[in-house]
């Protein structure tokens, strides 16, 4: 019995997700917003202190292709694309900017489970993102006034729709997520509440490559009959928005605290 | 920051499982099949030995609806509604009988990870299983003739499809799955090979109700292009299909055994 | 080159849709409900009048298996399951009272093209609607107090939410698509705006069978972001709910009537 | 009572297909291949005679983006990207080359119907194509050694399974599509055999664009257990494979013959 992670086999092969390293390519379409400050510090765990601007939410749209180290999932497709929607908030660990991720879909299962291992508390959504072709009328173009869409529902259940139209090459790029990410690994235990892991790990990753980001206006509706309470952290104010492609590879997450288990029995 | 799986939110409501109990409605196929014992020893964990009949494999189809305890998933029928394909072998533990899980595909995200609690390793498929209705002709009845189809594909590539034509009502019922279940519950490490969590438990639940059990003929095809070695367990002899309703409840399962994180790092 | 639909082949096993007659088995909830009667009568061709409750609506969930005449799909049951959303409403032809889909989503290819032939305007959107099961606490009993739910979304677009609470037979059963139904065939031209076919048909069907019929409270919500203007067909007063089960078999439609192709050139 | 397709709505906007010009842009992965020419011919309507390399198909993957004139879709994405998988044969009209659309698979319903509009015999599947990324290593690149995979599956069967190594630009690109595309357009009559609509048509486009054309080593598998009878198609001898871009404008096709009813109701 090898592998991984789940299926466990005879040679391993069969694992949902091949060990690390994972390798990433993908576009990226993202609005900045403010919302009340109170929904966005009430998804803080209590080792994270709210942010400077606290506040800020960061919608971000994904569109990937991910594979594994001997990169035999590129080709074949299916295990190899996803997209993803995510709710990436600000807050800070010990006095230094942090990220987070609050909410993420996702419409493949390897992608889900692999979120799972790094902190991220991924459901299955149906994601949408504007993509650009090299030709014909169909597509928008890397220029002032190309306009990208996108759209995230989950359960049949409208989550987001957001729509941004470039204006300029951005000198500064978008701010929310960019300070490390610090998610939260969690897996019930095989009965009771207690969960047997429950652990606060920041993100890594390494042979990062950035595209030109684009900035832009930019519209975002979260919608208000959702399973997750979206309006608690619904946009008041767009900050901005931005599209550019990234590519990274990682190697797992370091642990950086254990949260304290009984918090979940309250 | 509360709930009882991800994604832990300020009010615990955004849980993609909600905490156990869970209760169970499904309609279930079986094909009862022998293969190369050697197959099916290659997936049993140390702990448990070789069945009796050691090459004896039941393929499952099951269509389901579930909730947890407030039953509020029942009139959100996207939340309540999954059909699963699993492969179960029989082995021994301590000398008693057992059955286990090798491979399962479910087609939602609330029952894959709700198999992860309970050590089933899920993957998401599509599967699909003949109902039986009230009117008109286009259902099988539940009698002497009646024939029931079903298929998985996981991946896009066809995992299995089967045929069950009901002969009469079955004494004994199904075998391979009858005995206790004995999973393994696995989830990885944030870095490198060693798993958090990785123990054998026991499958429980109460309140458990059958309809009557039919038996009949039964044809099985395992395809040869899966990322899984199906072919390892593939059919050399169909020994009964069978059809029946069966309804419980779960309150989480029992572990009984740590397994030794170091095979997986062999 | 053969087949009586698309893909025409050989030997015409390719169609998407075998020739008729079809069979179908299906289970039904039914929310009928009042509307504004000016956003009914928009939906009705020159042909038909209005009906004497000119607002009454009925929104009609249908899980369906059906079958072409030889039976084979009922054992590739991806062949023959689907679900179904429409909006019914009511007319007049010639003074006799009628039904009409003003709009229908259905899940399933087949289904989709056959209800073209019938004059279903027919778009692919996901649908779920509560079931019976014969055993265990997840399920609803046909009894009073039963709770039925359905959702449909297309275009990852919210439509409908229903659900019923049952509380006694019913002794009418629904009334707005008790009538026969007549809808319009459409098919566009190689090129321009006039169709090559357009033409009023009345809907038929034999071997008709129903279950007991129940009916109850309701509940239902047409959503506002929506390609479809649905909200000018919005609930202002809920009539009842209904659930039973239903078979008939179907051998085509009968042309009443060719619409004026040029109505749709203006 | 308004639009150009189904559904008819007050005021034209629910119809699933605007109506034309449609733009498009779009990513191609082919795979020119031999078959037995007995297969090739089978599928020619009389119309139309052998090609000169009578057994050479065209299996061709399709990435798209579409939208109608006012571009509306594209900030919508779930309603302008599609996937399609195609079998394109040779044949001669009137002595001219011609090639033909023998099977098509696609994953959105507006495709589906537009496709009929213009004579491709759609049916729904779910199709993969490797895509290229600006960034990261999870991406093949337009390149020698350039890998690219690609997948349909249809009904849950596989339907074909395709990869191309890229070797070189290619100086003269992919052959069998080349010629004017002379499709059927078919639509069934409201009951019996005879069908209302059965006619020749021929594809045009306008404002047409390409990228580079890139050629290599290609596999390609089609798969046994189908509804469409494939192996009577299955490669015998790989020809080459290619992979460009590709953008044009549609509006309508023009009809070149009726075709003979009568051969339908044999």
């Amino acid at each position: 019995m090898k592998g991984y992670s789940y299926p466990l086999s005879p040679d391993g092969r069969a694992s949902l997700v091949p060990p690390p390293p994972w390798h990433y390519s993908g576009d990226f379409l993202i609005v900045e917003y403010r919302t009340n400050p109170d929904g966005v510090i009430a998804l803080l765990p209590p080792e994270l202190e709210p942010a400077d601007d606290p506040g800020a939410v960061a919608a971000i749209f994904a569109d990937w292709q991910s594979c594994s180290d001997d990169f035999h999932e590129i080709v074949d497709p299916i295990q190899c694309q996803y997209r993803e929607f995510f709710l990436v908030i600000g807050g800070k660990y010990k006095g230094q900017p942090v990220s987070r991720c609050a909410y993420i879909w996702v419409d493949k299962d390897f992608a889900m489970f692999r979120g799972y291992i790094q902190g991220f508390p991924k459901k299955l959504g149906s994601i949408h993102i504007t993509r650009v072709f090299p030709c014909g009328k169909a597509t928008p173009k890397i220029a002032p006034g190309g306009r990208f869409g996108a759209t995230c529902t989950a359960n049949d259940r409208q989550i987001a729709r957001a729509v941004v139209t470039l204006r300029q090459i951005s000198k500064e790029g978008p701010k929310v997520n960019a300070p490390p990410m610090y998610n939260t690994r969690h897996f019930p235990a095989a009965s009771g509440l207690r969960p047997d892991v429950f652990e606060l790990v920041r993100a890594g990753g390494y042979d990062r490559e950035f595209s030109e980001c684009w900035e832009g206006d930019a519209e975002l509706r979260l919608y208000d009959d959702t399973i997750e309470d979206l309006q608690a952290i619904a946009p008041k104010e767009i900050i901005k928005g931005y599209r550019f492609s990234f590519g990274y590879s990682v190697d797992g997450v370091t642990v950086v605290a254990q949260h304290d288990k009984e918090m979940l029995l309250r």
